[in-house]
């Protein structure tokens, strides 16, 4: 750097810098595009099972990955919310803004979330760039989640334990036009990771 | 995978699959490791510039980076808070939370908020481990920042056409304890770059 950047022009090298760092440089560096794959259904449809081994096969792919799901968003970020419709939409609202975040750095953000409001998943589609938003719906139907009941949640939800539980006594809306569609009762879980790698690859998102 | 993530030992596959992308893992791969670079001082105080600064020269070390900044922060992900005493610490939470979410992914993320109280600094601390939370105090004098006043913030303050600004008529609790102390009136934005490098070296964050 030339010049002192607190001076009068210290503000347009500070903009010069960033836009250095923007993320197509990232990107180029990384050898591969940012995306957002965005995995959505009921509880039990694999989303996370399904997201974890994605991220795992794009690690060897040598990817820039993340998963944010539950486990490191509702104990956080979002802790402070319950699943209310109000709170559902507040908590999409700001998973919406960190996938948002690490879409920027380069990353492929994999997102496995019920998100079962259509116009939830809408706001976070419109904040990441045409084409780079991936939405992925994990279509097994309720009665195989509720028998495999992998976390005894239908079974509380049934009982009255748990208030709001989509499926059960909250609605989930079915994305209309999502970018694929695994049923994970009809297919294996590697099957189905390969079936997202090729679509990754079909986006220039990825290059094999 | 050899058995079917679904059945009734599919929960361990799962955890295994997580704990194989540990960051641990992903720092191996980046050859160098997480921290968390935490900016404080008042406003003009040249956090935000040392930060993109920082950032452009470990990005050029080949190091995975972000910054968070009131640019990517306050339009998005804390959009709903203003500046009183609780929506700052909200505000502080939500940041701490994310950087903590960048963290895991093996990055060094640099946080520039002013970040006035010594709680919500400390609150962050907590969350990451020891010896990777990297406390840098932008020290520059009030007097200094309010001369430079880039923003024109100083100016709307005095006026009392911003209510709760730091330094004006909200408290700044410097840090007690932080890894760095930088005045950018007394050294040069190149120089503090290096000593930031210095110090994550010896604290065997980087190698050179």
């Amino acid at each position: 750097m030339q010049s002192d950047p607190f001076d009068k022009t210290g503000r347009s090298n500070t903009r010069w810098q960033q836009s250095l760092l923007s993320r197509e440089v990232r990107e180029s560096r990384n050898r591969h595009r940012a995306a957002v794959l965005w995995f959505t259904g009921l509880s039990g449809a694999g989303k996370s099972t399904l997201a974890h081994a994605t991220e795992k096969r794009l690690f060897e792919l040598s990817c820039q990955t993340y998963v944010l799901d539950g486990d490191n968003v509702r104990h956080g970020l979002c802790g402070d919310l319950g699943f209310s419709v109000e709170d559902r939409s507040e908590n999409l609202r700001r998973i919406g803004h960190v996938a948002k975040l690490f879409f920027d750095t380069g990353v492929i953000i994999l997102s496995a979330f019920i998100s079962p409001f259509s116009q939830d998943r809408a706001f976070v589609r419109r904040m990441i760039p045409a084409g780079r938003f991936i939405e992925i719906y994990c279509s097994t139907p309720l009665e195989v989640c509720e028998s495999r009941d992998t976390k005894g949640l239908y079974l509380k939800a049934r009982a009255g334990l748990i208030k709001d539980f989509t499926g059960v006594s909250a609605a989930y809306e079915p994305p209309t036009d999502p970018e694929l569609i695994i049923d994970t009762q009809q297919q294996t879980i590697a099957a189905s990771v390969e079936e997202i790698v090729v679509l990754l690859v079909k986006r220039n998102i990825l290059q094999l």
